[in-house]
């Protein structure tokens, strides 16, 4: 058997493309029996690349390779297993499958390291079920929320009860938080989900820094009527409301540069032809480079939307229901990425700022953290036109690899 | 035991409006197992009030009281008895249960009129389930389509489907037809879903003429992509040229008098929290006292939705899914109800336009058809706070039997 490589790589974001809960796209959320199934499938990878395996106490699928020194403190690699509805194929899959290729280059080699190697495939960061991003990473990090066990889904079946169903003991999350004296950091390789590589010409980049967003759920609610007997100048139309809403949004977070805000869902309540909307809830999810200009954004977009909630008669409620602050990489482990692009042959790799969340911001809390961007097409993604050549893929194993050669080279040293 | 009276009407209202599909507001839709328990409740009471009983082979609810002579052509007096997603307890149902509390007073007199009087509660009128409004009186007038069999329900069951599951035969629909030459008319009586009659201090009115309903399905396409990754002029974002033809809509209808337009129901595709929505549906409700104006509306809609597409680089589609022409009453017909209003106290009844759309337009296909307004509190309908007063419930009845009489009288003459 020889390593695994680019071809296979790609072969297995296939095969996993292949366990969606829909028959017409990808959609795999955190505690389904997809979940369930990807973990099996990925974990019969990780025992061919000669890990130990097992799914941690919040679902996670983790493989293990032992260093120089069984039981060595570990260095992590990895991203999420998970995908948003209508999903592509690579946004967190494909850093899962680059770091158990990486593993399986050292043990084809028979090579050992002066720590152990482990890789995480985190079973929740879209937070597609519950609305909350980042579930299984958190739980690895140690900062898990005693209260997101009442988070339900859309079927109204809760965190704890996905929990059980899946086959897991809600009072023992506290097993999958890690030591932050066992792990000596954590490296995550991803699609980049944009097109400054693309438009540099560039394969792989480095990550700067991992912006922060808020997510809001905003509640306009008017009063539901009937669409031929009530004439305009009696109306409270709440979804004439939140369309203002959504244009203010956008008008607002284009005036500031580095900043983006997005309205994904919209619900206009109680949802009939014939019957002038009630209330809308629509969801807000808000990013910037500084977390400053992201909570002034906020500020103008709340001010805006009371004022036309004001002149409709209508009321606004606004609930935050996720908040992170920009999260930089550590310089040390990111000079070990470079090191790695340098090998790969970018001796000058582009440096990139993240818009999109990732895992690494979870852990973050529990260790340093760098991050390697790999290039897709026209930076299209949670789409399923999500594309990368295999070129890139295999000049990425590379990076990963060989950024792991030059931190087990500084620790030797 | 004697007449069936206000009191009755209203506890009556309220027993149907415990048979709902929700736990915790008003919804009965057709062909549902609330449509069957709802049928089966009325119909014991047509049977109280002396009618033979049958469901017909759209599912409507029908009774009739035989006039001196056996098997004589009838007038049809009655409404619906299906509703919207958390509605009111009279809108359609009142006007059921008045015609059934008229022949209640007819069998208590033992009175037969030259005539028989058939009551009819439609299954439906809203168009809640299949998106297509008046399929129990369009089955009755005869003026059923073909096409409307594959509708299908938000759950993907077809029309046809749901015949079955009912006990129907999709085949035998015909059978519900009516003969013009057995008909007399159609009387109908309605909450106004508006606010003239409370604004000018009375109980009921006679309407002029309903208004005619457009209804139509809009698509906009853009493309789908990550919150974070995807910058603002990438961007195809389908929700938010959504917004601005939400806003469109209602800045073109509310600048012509009499006419008003609803965007009902609102979906965004893929509807996750952090995804550019790629695509959005949305409902149109475009009414008007002259069918040239609300025709010349859509017009104006469509030429600013497509500006808004072009602008965003976005697709707009548009089907139509209703349509019908104003459609005035019958004047011998209309002159019987103001001669019943009259009879009841108010001898220059308010002549009112129906905006909102009622069976008798669909039956304005089979035989000529009056309608009676009942005032509503605060023009409010399509909503849980849909209310009428005790007082004017006995007035409608009054009125309704004396427009029954004052027909009589005529055809006797």
């Amino acid at each position: 058997m020889s390593a695994v490589g680019a071809v296979t790589i790609l072969q297995r974001c296939d095969a996993l493309a292949a366990i969606s809960s829909s028959a017409e796209g990808i959609e795999r959320v955190y505690l389904s029996p997809e979940h369930a199934r990807a973990n099996a499938l990925v974990g019969e990878w990780m025992v061919q690349a000669g890990m130990t395996t097992w799914t941690d106490a919040a679902g996670n699928q983790c493989g293990r390779y032992e260093g120089e020194v069984p039981g060595a403190p570990s260095l992590l690699l990895g991203s999420h297993l998970d995908t948003v509805p209508d999903a592509g194929r690579y946004d967190g899959i494909l850093g899962v499958m680059l770091a158990i290729a990486v593993v399986s280059r050292l043990h084809e080699a028979g090579r050992r390291l002066p720590f152990a190697v482990e890789v995480l495939g985190f079973g929740d960061e879209e937070g597609t079920r519950f609305g909350t991003a980042l579930l299984g990473s958190r739980a690895v990090a140690g900062t898990w929320d005693e209260g997101w066990w009442q988070l339900e889904d859309a079927a109204g079946t809760t965190l704890a009860e996905a929990f059980t169903a899946f086959g897991l003991d809600p009072s023992r999350v506290g097993d999958a938080a890690r030591d932050p004296r066992r792990v000596l950091g954590y490296l995550e390789a991803h699609i980049e989900q944009g097109t400054y590589l693309e438009e540099a010409d560039r394969a792989l980049g480095v990550v700067s820094s991992i912006a922060g967003a808020r997510r809001l759920q905003l509640t306009i609610t008017g009063e539901a009527g009937h669409a031929g007997g009530v004439p305009f100048h009696r109306r409270h139309d709440a979804l004439a409301g939140a369309a203002e809403a959504v244009l203010a949004i956008e008008r607002r977070a284009k005036a500031v540069p580095g900043c983006v805000a997005t309205v994904g869902q919209l619900h206009a309540f109680p949802g009939a032809v014939n019957v002038i909307p009630g209330r809308v809830e629509l969801s807000l999810d808000l990013r910037a480079e500084l977390d400053a200009d992201r909570d002034r954004v906020w500020a103008q977009i709340q001010q805006d939307v009371q004022r036309t909630c004001r002149r409709r008669t209508l009321a606004f409620a606004a609930t935050e229901i996720h908040r992170a602050p920009a999260v930089p990489a550590a310089p040390a482990l990111r000079s070990v990425v470079v090191e790695g692009i340098a090998t790969a042959g970018d001796h000058k790799p582009l440096v990139l700022l993240s818009n999109a969340g990732h895992d690494a911001m979870a852990i973050a809390d529990l260790c340093d953290f760098a991050m390697l961007f790999i290039r897709c097409a026209g930076g299209v993604s949670h789409h399923p036109a999500e594309a990368v050549t295999r070129p890139d893929v295999r000049t990425a194993l590379d990076a990963l690899e060989a950024s792991v050669l030059a931190l087990a080279a500084r620790e030797t040293a």
